[in-house]
């Protein structure tokens, strides 16, 4: 992943990380959880950390996706050279995750479905890329017509 | 915990859970890790979670003391009449996390060697309390004396 990604234009290894990210998502879904996925890159595009929503799979409302994968890319210091992307765009638990630990980058799948503190943290410096993608605009739509109840959790509606 | 704290006048009953937020963050201490606890009580006082900080103990760093609480509260549904309590001014990270499901108050400790969230908390509705406690101060004053490496790291700088 480092070399691709490292070759690539801007917007070609946005996508290339969100891939990763919907990777996650999808194997939510096959597993019954909330299909939400997202991944930590280093500066080099290297993969640090990669995880799902897992509320439905380990009982765990704390794992949202961006935990998740902060979790999983264990202990760092400095994160502000990282990207986070993420299929969704991060409700303000994530978002503050974000801007806690200066999260440089942050790359958005879609903010269609469910909007949440993207644009909040543009303010604050975070660089935000929002791709706008249909594909995830079609899983979490399809999801939340689907199971509006688990959507509402996990959302804290 | 929960006809003792109905008993109570509002600043005991804050107090009382408090007390369980600090037996978290000593246990912590004593553990080596970092000495912030949290709890998350019930609409009647009820001990609904409790956890520490758990970055040293578990190499995870997206345990703070308030999302190790939340976790361990396990799967709910609307957050409005829970009350989280930390010994710690919530970083934005946890006051995220306190914005997105709704929890209707926060009651912390203190604020003087760190303060986070907890005023933008409260400019959005969530009723704060913040108690100064002495206790709660020379926990954290000390540990930071003692480990501003590991300090530094848990708030991202």
């Amino acid at each position: 992943m480092r070399r691709r990604l490292g070759s690539m234009d801007d917007g070609t290894a946005a996508r290339a990380m969100l891939a990763v990210a919907m990777e996650e998502a999808r194997a939510g879904l096959a597993e019954g959880g909330i299909p939400i996925g997202a991944a930590l890159f280093g500066p080099d595009g290297e993969l640090l950390g990669r995880g799902r929503n897992r509320r439905v799979q380990d009982g765990d409302p704390s794992m949202h996706a961006e935990t998740a994968a902060f979790r999983a890319a264990g202990r760092l210091r400095g994160y502000g050279r990282t990207t986070m992307v993420t299929t969704l765009s991060p409700c303000w638990y994530c978002s503050g995750l974000v801007r806690q630990f200066g999260i440089g980058r942050v790359v958005v799948g879609e903010a269609v479905t469910f909007s949440g503190g993207h644009g909040r943290l543009a303010e604050h410096g975070v660089s935000v890329t929002v791709l706008d993608d249909p594909e995830c605009v079609a899983l979490m739509r399809d999801f939340i017509a689907a199971r509006p109840d688990l959507w509402a959790e996990d959302i804290g509606e």
